[in-house]
């Protein structure tokens, strides 16, 4: 298998082309992998350590989070599964009001994998662990035989230190709250779906994965009552809602119309007979906030580049309690549930 | 695909009987797995909230470790790929001379691959985390399509609160330390062998997969001098020796004759070509220790049940600096090297 990945660095002279068995048996091979493609793209001094583990310091409340990556293709318009990765976790820390700390990567390998295709996966995840401040600490490989996997998969756990003052859950969200979306939605799921099969759309619609710690904590620093924040990966926007009216035993009233989507992005999915509040995002973020906070946040996230078009979607009432009704642009109201089954497989 | 797993567990009636591509897809299906297998078996307080990562509370030094489990066959004489994943990560905190304390649970799912092998197998990861008191704080699902994985792979990751007063790493290793094993060593590799290739010895050999935190923790709270603490997974002893040289860049000086290897292990090994120095291990460990704590340190480990065969099986000096050396039953002393290739793939 061969994929477009521009290496980051040149490949060592005496690296095979393509990843081996014996990369993932614990002897002279994988010591031989690690030390040139992982610890250095990775390099810090907890790595430099050579151990089972990593020793960090840590505050007295932290948050853990893991994700494994599984999307295909491996790279697509706007990002890749390495990028992806760290964003994700670096995401849910932030979903969880925590900054993020350290991170730790598992990959499992499918044997034939072109080292090229590694090596540039492995820097780009480089790339965002460093964007992102949070060192790679400790990590792990294992090579699958060929056909038992597909490229490879990447598991990353994160902690964070917890910021927040007060405790950022789908059970603190209040009824009065405002429903604040970061930004337009859809790109990720159209991006990955438009490389998969190859719709030859006309503009090129790019992946919106990207880091959302620093809006987020930059909202928790100006005091932002935040009772809540998900971010909308797999389900879309429509199933975070959900999760949410259901876990707190609220209600959430949003208004279509308010939903920033982009013309290319609403005319693929009527294409594809998709509805956007359904299509998987990377770098998109719902916040449950205090009404009285409203204006102050947005000002806050419009200083972001990924949150330029943040907006006030909807709001949190009693009635009726765990549901999310959606008005429509003429103005009827529909009952919004979760995607019931599966829309696009390995869309992260 | 069929596997011989007991769920501990009946089946919930309205849950299919394989994993489908939907339980991935971050809607419905996927809440009900998750709610149903998952949150089910790993019954905590802070899965309870619901949220995209867990706060938990730390001290201010912490150890994070993380592995991937690609284990084939999945059960096999001893245990599963579910308790090998818990006590691999209890193991590799507990090498970095920390106390267990949370864990999280990446889990990526064939798409067909029986339900009641998932709920034995989640079963058996609730049991290995109760027992070492180690709660599964968060987690992640993630399924792809039949044929682009093997049943079901795991990553764990772990924090672990630092208890060793001074540092246990390989750089830490001095002239005069003893090499300590914690037990017989061969049998997870044997076993899995066997299972794969139905080898029919027999004697069944079990895995020898244990947590060991507490028998290390034990050491600790003795005060013995602990400089480095390996566990013999993949590449076995000898891989494992070879690093500690290497990094530390003294000599180590072992003795074939000391270390304790099963009389039925021996003859498999024999039979299928195989030194049993680089056969893997899932609850042995090396410790080096400081010379006048050896007796102690021995009298400690013999009261556990996993290590009643703690032996002495070299001692570390400074020539040949970076370099292991095995004295063999009738006197002759080789060099011994990590594995260079691959001996048994998929071993953890």
């Amino acid at each position: 298998m061969t994929i477009d990945v521009t290496p980051v660095c040149p490949l060592p002279n005496d690296l095979p082309d393509t990843v081996q068995l014996a990369h993932g048996g614990g002897g002279r091979a994988m010591k031989r992998l690690i030390d040139t493609v992982f610890r250095t793209a990775f390099d810090n001094p907890y790595l430099a350590e050579e151990h089972d583990g990593a020793l960090v310091e840590t505050g007295p409340r932290s948050v853990l989070t893991t994700d494994s990556y599984v999307v295909w293709p491996l790279v697509f318009p706007g990002g890749d599964i390495g990028r992806l990765a760290v964003n994700g976790t670096v995401n849910d820390l932030a979903m969880c009001g925590a900054r993020p700390r350290y991170m730790t990567a598992g990959f499992i390998l499918e044997e034939g994998l072109a080292m090229a295709s590694l090596t540039g996966i492995v820097g780009s995840m480089a790339e965002a662990a460093s964007a992102s401040g949070v060192p790679i600490v400790t990590g792990d490989v294992k090579v699958v035989d060929k056909g038992k996997a597909d490229g490879l998969y990447i598991n990353t756990a994160g902690v964070g230190e917890l910021i927040a003052p007060d405790p950022i859950a789908p059970r603190q969200v209040h009824v009065g709250d405002a429903v604040i979306i970061s930004g337009d939605i859809g790109r990720h799921g159209i991006a990955v779906m438009a490389a998969r099969h190859e719709l030859g759309l006309e503009s090129e619609i790019t992946s919106d994965c990207a880091p959302l710690a620093v809006p987020v904590l930059a909202l928790i620093e100006a005091g932002i009552h935040l009772h809540c924040l998900r971010d909308l990966t797999r389900g879309g926007l429509a199933s975070a809602l959900v999760e949410v009216a259901e876990t707190s035993g609220l209600a959430i009233a949003a208004d279509e119309a308010r939903i920033p989507v982009r013309e290319d992005v609403r005319a693929a999915c009527e294409l594809l007979g998709l509805d956007p509040i359904y299509v998987a995002n990377e770098g998109r973020f719902v916040a449950f906030v205090e009404a009285g906070d409203v204006e102050q946040a947005l000002g806050i996230l419009k200083r972001f580049d990924t949150c330029r078009d943040a907006a006030v979607v909807g709001s949190v009432a009693d009635n009726p309690g765990g549901r999310v009704t959606m008005r429509g642009p003429l103005g009827a109201v529909r009952v919004v549930d979760m995607l019931s089954g599966e829309q696009l497989p390995r869309i992260c």
